[in-house]
């Protein structure tokens, strides 16, 4: 994080009642989390953010059921292993009234809906909010989800981005080219409502889609939504180089956070964006308690409801890989990494070679699924510094237990980081790419949604 | 309207600044219409439509700009006519938490989004809103729409209902098939969130569409959203017949509107459902004040601010017919009932041959798109009374200006409906379909589907 800049804060969670750290929602004090398909539990987590004064709410998403652990999705659906999971799309736009200056993120796949209608979703929720929806673009598809939206089987890595690509051509036209700015009249004296001498056919013809427009919504506040990505394998680094506004950072140490973020820097400008456009944020689940010895009683407690179930239905889809078929005490150096996700790639590789023997495949899982800090706030607020040192902008917090895990972060931490001058004491005003990035309301001049075609 | 049943209330508009009173925007009592792409004057809305006891607002909506009047979509773009359109569904979601009680109606083409995020959208709808949401399926698509689709061309009327007939049976799977009642437990006790055994792959292998499932929302109080439909043709009288719990009638005399509604109901007993179980609305639009003299004057003054190529440029794109290209002064028995929607053939029709010759085309499509009825408040319950008469069960409300014309219609005609013993005083408790039937959350046992498959 650079000298003079604030820590970016942002609530990582799903639309169900066990995002990661599964099993814990059987806990007494996870009724809250349970209740996830009505609209109270998750207004009073926007008014708790809001309190704290994070940037952003970001829901991931799923389109199907993991189904490879234990050879089904039986496992999945008894743990609630993100299933069932509603749409976070709809969630955001039930909680804009509720909430004033929360950015409000989505993942979405772009597997999961037509660039057309998914663009004009995009479009109505950024004028409802006034400027607050970022988007995290998605290109993996796990088999169940496959087979839920009739597509040809799993498509290949390097063809995934190929698509996307396409998606995000398609949806940029929509957003940044179909209405010129001075489009929109609402002139009720020459009965003008739109220029049409000003409103445009994107006329796009691809591999995928054909899309003739205009847009069928006016421009919102932000055009494009902030861009978010995650993706961490050469075709995702260069996606994200490309395209994202924000990343959002999986990594197990601050250092293989900072060379990640450099990567992407660097191939950012070459690609002729400015490195001062591109944020990283950094995925961590905290447990704090006003002491730290309160902080690992806490700990303690909540590690023993964890499910090894649940965790292992999600990473056995994750890697496509059964993980109750195979031994997990097996050492790390028959580890396969063909085919493994960036965080257990990155995981192994962080142990040096001479030390594989004695690492198993459980701890390498475990050190996944399982990784937490826990400590009292100011340990927080030095881990989070650590992070930020490495080149990091901020944090996204993932949750033990929804909102628990929130409201102790405001009230414990936000204050020692607002001390520490990292975090705002108040909200900026503006849209969400404003409030992230000092400038907006719409992309930068360098980004190729705007210079592009 | 049976003897002791209530009259049921539905507004009926568009997530746009001009739905069919094409013009009025341009009026200074229209700011609130106009500032359509914002929560505020929805918000307000809302708020009327329950202080009047009104059972929905209901959204149209329309995938494509009117392209056929001047041979382009430029005058549909310069009038505003159903353009910018933002998306009903993300602004229904929106006014969940403004609402209690209050349906939430929308329209969606089976052409506009696949039906497995389609299905998930709706049921995490029907989940954050307690059961009140409605979808009126809609199987015509515009020229425009066909190519922001990619679609190969406008498909042919039955096509469209082919289609539209496997598009509901895989949503009906996700809705009702998928999960049983006793699937989701959340039971803390035994650690199962959801019994596998209860939850089913729907495994759906038609002529468009592969979806495997399960369906990734739980039941949500309702399943399947109430079943709306407006078709008037013979393909359209068969599919409401089929699946539709509320019929949308568009007629122009409670004498056509009672056949037609005598004619659904006997196809429906035809396929064994109960006639008690699908109800009929007529879209009426209202201009009224305390005396029929002031409401003469408003009428009038809201006459002269329609706009002649706002009204055209919507109904080239209905007819598919360049309204511009012909002499509107031609009599009626010169008109091709071909390819004509069902109003403006349901019109022409009862037109008696004898006078077709002195009625233009201009007559009839005045008859359609300025149709209006003027009075006091005990003149419009008399007129509403007519077609219930006639065997409508209710109204759905069209606006001259939004929201005025809800505000007048609640603070002028609900009281006098509410004296007569018409109109309910206050909500009954339960889902939309409760309130709509008495019966529920879930659809008649004797709905396809439930009783399909």
């Amino acid at each position: 994080m650079p000298r003079g800049e604030r820590l970016i804060l942002s609530a990582i969670t799903m639309n169900n009642a066990s995002h990661f750290a599964h099993g814990l929602w059987r806990r007494p004090d996870a009724a809250r989390q349970r209740d996830f398909e009505g609209l109270a539990s998750w207004l009073e987590l926007v008014r708790t953010l809001e309190r704290g004064r994070f940037d952003m709410l970001f829901l991931a998403d799923v389109i199907g059921a993991y189904d490879v652990y234990r050879g089904g999705w039986e496992t999945t659906v008894r743990e609630g292993t993100q299933f069932p999971t509603n749409d976070p799309l709809v969630l955001l736009a039930a909680l804009v009234g509720g909430s004033e200056h929360l950015g409000l993120a989505l993942t979405s796949s772009v597997f999961y809906q037509h660039p057309f209608p998914f663009a004009r979703q995009i479009s109505t929720l950024d004028h409802l909010s006034g400027g607050r929806v970022a988007w995290n673009v998605v290109t993996s598809v796990i088999e169940n989800g496959v087979r839920n939206l009739g597509l040809e089987g799993l498509p290949a890595h390097d063809d995934r981005y190929r698509w996307a690509d396409e998606y995000v051509e398609v949806v940029y036209k929509l957003w940044e080219r179909s209405w010129e700015d001075e489009a929109l009249r609402k002139d009720t004296a020459s009965g003008v409502f739109s220029d049409p001498g000003r409103v445009h056919e994107i006329g796009h013809r691809g591999e995928r889609y054909r899309v003739g427009g205009p847009h069928l919504s006016s421009p919102s506040p932000q055009r494009t939504p902030v861009m978010l990505q995650a993706g961490s394998s050469d075709a995702g680094r260069e996606f994200a180089a490309n395209h994202a506004e924000l990343v959002l950072v999986v990594a197990s140490t601050p250092k293989t956070a900072g060379a990640l973020a450099e990567d992407i820097r660097r191939r950012a400008a070459a690609a002729g964006r400015r490195a001062e456009e591109i944020r990283f944020i950094v995925a961590m689940t905290f447990v704090v308690a006003p002491t730290e010895r309160e902080a690992r009683e806490l700990d303690a407690d909540l590690a023993a409801s964890l499910s090894d179930d649940g965790i292992y239905a999600q990473i056995s889809g994750h890697l496509q890989l059964d993980l109750a078929t195979i031994d997990l005490d097996r050492p790390l150096d028959e580890f396969e990494t063909e085919g493994m996700q960036g965080i257990l790639r990155d995981m192994r590789e962080r142990v040096p070679p001479e030390r594989r023997a004695e690492t198993s495949y459980r701890d390498v899982i475990d050190g996944f699924a399982r990784r937490r800090f826990v400590g009292s706030p100011d340990q927080v607020a030095d881990e989070i510094e650590r992070w930020t040192a490495a080149g990091m902008d901020g944090v996204n917090v993932l949750e033990m237990i929804r909102p628990n895990s929130y409201e102790d972060f405001v009230e414990l931490v936000v204050p020692v980081l607002q001390d520490r001058g990292l975090s705002q004491r108040e909200y900026q005003p503006g849209t969400l790419r404003e409030k992230l990035f000092g400038a907006g309301p719409r992309l930068p001049s360098s980004h190729p949604a705007v210079a592009g075609g």
